[in-house]
């Protein structure tokens, strides 16, 4: 716990304006470094560090391994009228999918519902991020990304699958959205960071070792141990959730042109490439749906404000206060650090002190 | 296992007509009754037993009971070039299902992706077999449905959501379809019917009791006990399993104007209807992307083959042959059961016997 009492607190404003300026410095136009920034800090505003600014330093080293290009030519390579497929041009997925995400906000808007399908893209921060563009605009979105192998499929234990989140964020009337965001794993890999840090053993369901047994080891990753699938094992439906990821793999990047399964690149710039890649860069697949192409939104709004209190009012076991909507934590959460800061561990705090000095940028000034 | 050893083997095309047959008898169109028996008996071929031909007196119930239209006058409420919204008119799902998805790959002939909700329909059988009808058309095919509520949200001990089953289904070039078919739960209810008939206890994780502790009696729904989502508790995720079955509900009966929640009719016909209902009937969701949309077929259809064989030589685990490509079980199934015929308990046989008898027909005869 010791960690996260020497937790300091940092105001959003300040940490985009210093995510903005490092994105700025490794070569990126003023605009895409705000688009990047932006995309990135939601993740810290709604809970997932994991994704957020403590990835920044990640970022940059995409960039000098020469794997992230900071000016990317990002393009319409097909479509159709509710369809198209985006080339990123190796940017970095922060700007890629907010520009997919808008093709696929237009289409809908032709058309009734638009999908966008991307490759040559790089990591994206948090699918809930992008989905809730479409939200801001009354419609459903959708969003999804494939990322490096750490699952393990039903029955293996080999890792082919990245922790391939879905998200689905469905506007309401006077609630708020309904915003579903889920690595198809048991466990994010974010969550096992956390128990690393803090040397805690993992809950059974969530890793393997390299042999394919439980094993309850945070560190298992590093020596050839898997994640789990959503399900844990066979007889609680893992065959489920290697279903879901793989169905976010190949509408991520068989339908665009991207690399799948065990080739796609890793995060972490110090990891090889994977030999014998198959197509370019990560994927990533985009939703956009209006309401009204379904029904009057009033109609719609109702409705789901109607769904919203029925569930939130279902009877709770005992010992919990209330059922939770998909979205609830992760918007409490960020009204919570709007208002009062985004904690931040030292290490994180340090890499980002170090980040500064080496782009010749002063941390404290910002 | 005595229930098992004392199967009787039927051939499809004999239980097919048999369900042609019956159809016809409660009022069906001819063609509407080959359209719902051929349905009905996929999951048969499927191996999904509990859907298929085991549901025939579930269906002629319903329709007793006034609450399944033999003859509806199903159509468009609304569309855009890329949706529509159809109503079933309380027809039987396993004919307004087969309508609906054919608009969805119309309007993906014509715009690249077709998307179509439905109200006021019946249970529609297998997702798997209406997704598949996409693929016949080398499109890809996505099916869903909600269902009467067995399933408790995270937190809670209420039954509000039905098993809500997703499927996605892919086609290759030389490999066979990968087909994606799943219950938003740990396991299907049709699980736990056969674990009722063996009285064998079900794993931790598929249910619980109606206090919301862990139970492992498979009689546990008849005093007030629930499914579990897929993840089975907080710890393993069940907050995902439970949002994804909430966007099967919202996709399916929130666009449509179907019921949702704790209101979806059962399919009992003895159990009451629920109060207070906010839709019509149940609602079902389909999809159709043409793969052209996205990219050249042939291109595609290559990376779907090799995304295939590198799965399915992944390393397997001890203990295991190999990893399964989803829709790999049902469609050995399927095969074998054209084949060697489809295996019917006793009390399935019994229960067509007297509905045969009831309805003026000689189960002899077919």
């Amino acid at each position: 716990m010791d960690q996260y009492m020497n937790e300091q607190v940092f105001s959003y404003e300040r940490l985009l304006s210093f995510a903005v300026a490092v994105f700025i410095r490794i070569g990126c136009p003023e605009n895409d470094a705000m688009t990047a920034a932006t995309a990135l800090l939601s993740a810290d505003l709604r809970g997932v560090d994991s994704h957020g600014i403590a990835r920044l330093i990640g970022y940059v080293r995409l960039w000098e391994a020469m794997r992230a290009n900071p000016k990317p030519h990002i393009r319409l390579i097909h479509e159709t009228p509710s369809t198209a497929v985006v080339d990123g041009d190796g940017g970095l997925g922060l700007v890629v999918a907010p520009f997919a995400m808008e093709v696929a906000i237009r289409k809908a808007e032709s058309v009734g519902t638009g999908w966008v399908s991307v490759r040559h893209s790089n990591h994206f921060g948090i699918a809930g991020y992008h989905a809730l563009k479409a939200v801001a605009q009354g419609m459903i979105g959708i969003a999804m990304t494939n990322a490096s192998a750490l699952v393990a499929p039903t029955f293996s234990v080999e890792r082919m699958l990245g922790t391939n989140p879905i998200c689905v964020a469905i506007p309401a009337g006077d609630e708020p959205p309904f915003v579903a965001d889920l690595a198809t794993t048991t466990a994010a890999n974010g969550k096992l960071e956390i128990l690393q840090r803090k040397q805690a053993p993992a809950p059974e369901g969530w890793i393997q070792d390299k042999d394919g047994k439980v094993s309850t080891d945070p560190d298992e990753l590093k020596v050839g141990g898997a994640l789990l699938p959503l399900g844990g094992d066979r007889e609680h439906g893992s065959h489920k959730g290697y279903a879901l990821g793989a169905v976010v793999d190949i509408f991520s990047a068989i339908l665009s042109g991207a690399n799948y399964g065990p080739w796609v690149p890793p995060f972490p710039a110090f990891i090889p490439m994977p030999i014998g890649m198959p197509g370019k860069g990560i994927g990533h697949f985009f939703g956009a749906m209006r309401i009204d192409a379904f029904r009057p939104p009033d109609e719609f709004k109702y409705h789901m404000d109607n769904w919203i209190r029925r569930f939130r009012s279902a009877r709770p076991a005992a010992g919990h206060e209330k059922v939770l909507i998909p979205g609830d934590p992760e918007r409490e959460m960020e009204a919570e650090r709007l208002n009062k800061g985004i904690p931040l561990l030292p290490v994180v705090v340090a890499d980002l002190q170090n980040l500064a000095t080496k782009l010749g940028l002063d941390f404290e000034n910002f």
